[in-house]
């Protein structure tokens, strides 16, 4: 009765630009083993995957072996679950389009699909966080970024070619600011990373207020919000004027989806109140009526360490399982 | 065996402003029998039940009875189909929350569903026009006012309180316009019919260029459109600053929404190429380049005085049928 065996756990990977981490992931969200390596060893796909595989057998086999294993999940980059491919990836190694998903799959003989980052977290909220039992609601992934996810009718809304969620690349500002992508005023201009540190230097040229922000050897998100923390007027000011244009942009967002909640996730969200504040009352004050006051600004409750691979590994439960006699 | 008979029809109804329509339509959507009455000879929502149900049934007797009809389907603007009220319309004599679903299905012992026009039109056009076989599709009511539906995965994007589509009232430009809702800058203020006369006052103002539009009594888009076939150059530049602000803020939503469509309905959608050309370069131009060159402009393909109707009349087919012993 061996072919009867009870798969009762999914590998979950998560695809980073410096380092790949995966896991061995059971039916209650619980991590069973988990290793990693670094993404930047492998310049070419065909030794990332035999890597990749290779690392999932040995692991596997040190725990629970093979056979307790139903599919796996991969979180990457650009990852488009439409086709199940790399598309373009940006900062990953591996240029043009990569049937990442049937790759690995023919080498593990395991089901395999893919999401990228923003889909595999809101699925991972979805389940084991903070918008589980939420139908519809937004999540922002914004770090060096800002992209984004949504559910609708209590799935993923992949869109037509699986590119929905491009708020970061919104048209904000007629004329403003220049983006990475080339167009000019995206949302994510004035509200990733650099888009911050960019406010907080035009902030310090506009006025000779004190700051601490001033002897910082190098600024960045996280420095600014540390020195909002000690009163800093001037970092305060910096938060403040990134949550009036993200509010707004999430304020068009919201009026189009009418969510449950936006939860925040990445780099750039762990600012906490100094960000979220003026966001939502921004978004309070450009929001359509019939959805004012109705949305939870919520941050994740999912340890960042895991939650993709979670989320890869909550895909993985809903991959039909691979065998080449079916 | 009566009780078996086959219900091979529907009713839909499309409460308008002025007018109530309703029709019996069959499975293929052929408009069996319709009739109408003024909506406004209704100040009370009683009134206007009895009336409607009655009305309805008096069309049901003569054209193949009672025992042949399913549900109903009902259209109305403020309608809410989470709740299955009409809430807080602007343009109905009935004011507050009004049950109308329930009221309608108490009197006629028949199932009763209820959605906005937006979401009325989309599913005519999922069913019969052209959206038909997409699953990821917006569709603009543009008059009066910008309303919007999309589909998501094959079914309406509904979102969490019913209230999803609203991209007439996103705030497009800070401190723009003032818009009808009381905020300003609403892509609204700028596309729907009053906002294109306000466009083309200002552009008379702002110039001496000789125009007919100086020559007519009333403007309006149609007015308009009409002497942009008569190669009026001014009128032209109406529909280009028009097209100029609905392309940017269509880019935000398709950025977010990705959709293969986009579907131009309403009054001010007959301006045609007038108004479509300029939205769809403007609508490349400030897309993201994952969307870019992918979203087909089109029209409805649904003659406008049943569109609603049969959207209304799809609706009425996936509502559970009403029994009092079920």
């Amino acid at each position: 009765m061996d072919q009867f065996v009870i798969k009762t756990r999914v590998v979950g990977v998560d695809i980073g630009i410096d380092t790949t981490t995966f896991a061995i992931v059971d039916v209650r969200g619980n991590i069973i083993a988990e290793d990693a390596f670094p993404t930047t060893d492998y310049p070419e796909i065909s030794g990332f995957i035999a890597k990749l595989s290779d690392s999932i057998l040995v692991l596997v086999e040190e725990n629970g072996g093979y056979e307790s294993i139903r599919a796996v999940g991969i979180s990457s980059p650009s990852a488009n679950s439409r086709t199940m491919c790399l598309e373009n990836a940006a900062n990953l190694p591996w240029k043009g389009i990569i049937p990442l998903a049937t790759m690995l799959r023919d080498r593990l003989g395991l089901a395999v699909a893919l999401v990228n980052n923003a889909h595999a977290t809101a699925l991972s909220e979805h389940v084991y966080g903070n918008a589980h039992g939420m139908n519809n609601f937004i999540l922002l992934t914004l770090g060096h970024g800002l992209g984004s996810c949504f559910f609708s009718n209590g799935v993923v809304h992949l869109g037509a070619d699986g590119f929905a969620g491009e708020v970061g690349h919104t048209c904000f500002k007629l004329g403003g600011r220049l983006c990475g992508c080339g167009k000019r005023g995206c949302l994510e201009a004035y509200t990733a990373s650099k888009g911050i540190v960019k406010t907080a230097q035009r902030l310090l040229e506009e006025t000779d207020a004190p700051s601490l922000m001033r002897e910082q050897e190098r600024l960045s998100p996280s420095v600014i919000s540390k020195l909002c923390d000690k009163g800093d007027e001037l970092a305060i000011e910096v938060y403040r004027r990134t949550g009036d244009i993200l509010g707004a942009g999430l304020a068009i967002y919201a009026s189009v989806v009418d969510p449950e909640a936006i939860i925040f996730t990445g780099g750039v969200a762990k600012a906490g109140k100094w960000l979220l504040e003026p966001t939502q009352e921004s978004f309070e004050k450009h929001v359509f009526h019939s959805v004012r006051g109705k949305v939870q600004f919520l941050t994740s409750a999912i340890d960042e360490q895991v939650r993709t691979i979670l989320g890869a590994a909550v895909l993985a439960w809903e991959v039909k399982e691979y065998s080449l006699f079916k």
